[in-house]
């Protein structure tokens, strides 16, 4: 059972991620990954998360692929990213795990997944981005909405490199959950009983 | 409990529809519509649903309404339209029902309802195609595929005359579900229990 998540920021993804991990006793991977990749390259965490979330990527998986073939990886940015490729597939061998971010779901294609996409209004994203407040105690409610247009945009950029597929499109998902107003604690139990039931008939 | 459902052409949404009800109790429309049309307009049901599945609307509902306002309903059209507004909304009034198709979840915008949007990939869509044997058994692949791919993209076109929002974006619904390789019965019981933490929480 591997439940991928991919979510627009502050819509619950994560939440809602770790709480199918824990009812349905999953490994659980999100930060994680980051720490997998620094441990393996060498490089420091912030560096990683730094690429990852400002979504400088400058080249295409493709590109850094071939580019690894054929000579030593020079890049870092690229060294993450294929870092990250390995890790996830590896992650998935193992089974029974949800990934939260990551393009994961583009990178198990094919493999025996379930593709979540949670997304939600402005409104509820600023509401939770609130509710954690201790980085963002300071942010006004403009600059919220300026900081969540700006990391959903970067996670777009991110997907786009990894991918041919539209980031967000209902199409390369299984389900797509709109938690606009929604309590997330509410909609665990059928959630999990969706996905129990997904793996059992497919 | 307001249940509305938007589905692309043979992708099982009738099916979730009709079960939900049953599971849920709740009133079904969908040719019912139809029916309640005709019998109000005094015209035919064949002519009505000719209308819908055809999407030939040539105005937009705000500009048939302002018509209505202003002189006796000429064109049959938009007297279908505005009938379909009048009917959806009775309908909804009374509260507790499934309503397939129809752009109800626009109709009903601003009410306390769940929309659905229901959706499979090409090859999911022809095989249940086929399955519905009956009026089709003489059609190629080729044909299904045509005819899906017609059918849908009337009403995109109904659902466009109706309202600004673009039909199937995911940010319109409150869940939408990719039934490509999925066994419909195994998914109501799940979404029956997401459907009333819903309504108990919203």
């Amino acid at each position: 059972m591997i439940i991928t998540i991919s979510r627009e920021f502050s819509s619950g993804g994560r939440e809602i991620g770790k709480r199918l991990a824990d009812e349905l006793g999953l490994a659980y991977y999100d930060g994680e990954i980051i720490t997998l990749i620094a441990k393996e390259t060498g490089m420091s965490e912030e560096y990683i998360q730094n690429i990852s979330e400002k979504g400088v990527y400058p080249y295409t998986y493709q590109f850094a692929k071939s580019f690894l073939n054929s000579s030593p990886v020079q890049n870092s940015q690229i060294q993450v990213l294929v870092k990250q490729n390995e890790i996830i597939k590896k992650i998935a061998s193992k089974g029974n795990c949800v990934i939260v971010g990551r393009a994961a779901n583009v990178i198990l294609k094919g493999e025996d997944t379930i593709d979540l996409f949670i997304y939600a209004d402005m409104k509820s994203k600023v509401a939770r981005c609130k509710q954690k407040a201790d980085e963002n105690e300071n942010l006004s409610e403009k600059e919220l909405e300026k900081k969540i247009i700006e990391v959903s945009k970067n996670r777009e950029k991110f997907h786009n490199v990894v991918s041919n597929e539209e980031w967000g499109k209902k199409e390369n998902y299984d389900l797509c959950i709109n938690t606009s107003g929604v309590d997330i604690k509410s909609i665990i139990t059928p959630l999990k009983m969706y996905i129990e039931n997904w793996f059992r008939r497919n």
